[in-house]
């Protein structure tokens, strides 16, 4: 460990893959693939809702209509479009407690009325949902991110599910599910989708459901997509031609000619095995280091672990300390829409490799002891 | 010509190009060498204003520092942008009439106050203009096509330029330069960008600078730019990491490849005489046809020709008639803001062969000859 000076800062900041997880090679061939065999129409403008045989290999894995698949540039767009659409100034709307930091930035810019469920390993809590979702103002949507949560890591129990789907049915409240995770899996078996939850119930108009090829396979695809009820698909279409005409039909062609071979699959596979390296270098070192003196969860999957620090240690302050030390995070309070959370973090464990992430995590757990000792 | 039967619908409506001028294989080579040379990058997220050898590529090209470069997924969301920033709900913004429609669409959206200024062969009506400049509410900007305009396929001389430049000047105007098509030229030389222009008098912070790669090498990568004032940088950058994290940045590390190995000039050059084929096809027969008829511009490069029909012949009604004879272009009332035109059409040379052009171009002409002697 020696090629890691101290004064090198080791992140366990931003949700970003590790280079080392890209299929390289494969998407070099693909890429090329793609325009000898369809640059006719990959090169060219294409629909709004993106390249036709991606949008469709979408349609079939969620067993929905390809009118009803929006391919975007990233998710994040896709989320935009989606509040845009629902949402008008002081319009209120429901996220968990904590929740993805750029859907708060989206719906702060228009003006929403955030009002935040908490959230923790039992699942949301459903009195506060319920009483929400039945009470006035009428909330426009629930945005939840059940699977590998960011940035907590965590994941609805089966149970937690029906039970918050249950809910939803009876005030007739629209699910706006955030699944760009889902698929990243060390271990462990997937819950279904509440997507699927909910289509089993006949209440799919209840649900918006996104995702993303950006952690899966790689971001610089821009690669996200949408399901949607079959009532808003043409609003958030005609918002899509309003903003690109189309979206970038190339890499889609090139991700697609990736799927079509069954290369997913194969990598998914690969994945988890490649991240399950790096967070068990991360929980080793925190049960190693921080056993009975800070908490911490255990995600099956995903890019990101929740750090509970001791009391009366502030995430905020501790930051700008690490930054000092060599190792960077996010403090608690940027993923709650009241600023709350100071005494949390989220630690990604997707860049680092394992060596840095054993360095990065002893400096943290050096400075989290160094303060608890210093009383604070 | 047999192989286009009667009923098959020939269309000079979209501004996209044929498949035919893509470079195919040499794109499909850079796509899989950027992925092996830089893929670690290319396919990661990014910065916010775009792939940086790209980024820095456009700088060089406009000699503009690279923070003033933002690379987006096309230009439409780079307009979109901008006036996301500049232009609140009944703020001022002043259009050419004719106008390229889907910026027509942005500023509707946005609930501006959109003015126009008449432009025809002679230039902008810059009496017009300057009333509009120096009244009151005063314009956040005037948005302007000088080369190879949409719809019209019109070029303001050097001497309107620099009439337009004086102006904007003396009322400190911001200039919104839009120049998608300058470097699609079939013939002629290329008169100064306005951003130039501007820049040698030192008012370099009156104009935003807005293009695409899109009509010159392929719109399927979705690859536009703005080249803003240093004060704008910043915010329109913010408004990227908001919307999309960050722009796709394979497709732009492709089009690197592409660009670093020199290979846009003689691409351009093919570029020219393949659409030089196409507009002659065009003109022949208006000109065989429809003389001393009707009137149309002789654009020296892009992919538009604008017609002016004989009174009282209606472009929107002609349009109807025009799909069933098996010929499509876009009635120029979709180009105004307050819907008049009546009397004009956009045809797009860009897409059809030269042998569906001839075809296409005698039942349009087929279509007026008929009218005119009907009475209309």
């Amino acid at each position: 460990m020696s090629v890691l000076p101290g004064t090198d800062v080791i992140s366990f900041a931003r949700g970003v893959p590790s280079p080392d997880m890209f299929p390289l090679e494969e998407l070099a061939e693909f890429a090329r693939r793609a325009i000898q065999q369809d640059g006719r129409v990959a090169l060219n403008y294409g629909p709004p809702s993106g390249y036709a045989p991606l949008r469709e290999w979408i349609a079939r894995r969620h067993d929905v209509g390809p009118e009803r698949v929006l391919v975007t540039p990233g998710s994040l767009i896709g989320l935009n479009f989606v509040v845009r659409l629902l949402v008008a100034n002081g319009d209120r709307a429901l996220v968990e407690a904590p929740t993805y930091d750029r859907m708060l930035h989206v719906l702060g810019d228009r003006g929403a009325d955030v009002v935040a469920v908490p959230r923790t390993d039992a699942g949301l809590d459903l009195d506060r949902l319920a009483a929400l979702a039945g009470g006035r103002p009428r909330p426009r949507f629930l945005y939840v991110l059940p699977t590998f949560h960011n940035p907590t890591g965590r994941t609805l129990s089966r149970a937690a599910r029906e039970e918050l789907v249950e809910l939803v049915v009876e005030h007739e409240l629209l699910v706006f599910e955030d699944d760009p995770y889902g698929l990243v899996r060390i271990e462990g078996e997937p819950e279904p989708l509440l997507h699927e939850l909910l289509r089993e119930r006949g209440a799919d108009e209840l649900c918006v459901f996104a995702s993303s090829f950006s952690k899966t396979v790689a971001p610089g695809l821009r690669v996200g997509y949408l399901v949607l009820p079959e009532e808003l698909a043409g609003g958030v279409e005609l918002l899509a031609t309003r903003t690109y005409v189309s979206p970038p039909i190339l890499p889609q062609a090139q991700l697609y000619a990736f799927l079509d071979a069954g290369r997913l699959t194969p990598h998914l596979a690969h994945l988890g095995s490649f991240l399950g390296e790096r967070r068990n270098a991360l929980l080793e070192v925190l049960e190693d280091r921080l056993a009975g003196i800070a908490a911490w969860t255990r995600p099956e999957g995903g890019y990101f672990l929740w750090l509970e620090l001791p009391d009366p240690l502030d995430a905020v302050e501790l930051e700008a300390r690490a930054r000092g030390a060599g190792v960077a995070f996010v403090p608690g309070p940027a993923f709650f829409a009241d600023g709350s959370g100071h005494g949390t973090a989220r630690l990604s464990f997707s860049y680092p490799s394992p060596d840095e992430i054993r360095v990065g995590a002893t400096r943290l757990a050096d400075l989290v002891c160094d303060s608890v000792e210093s009383g604070g």
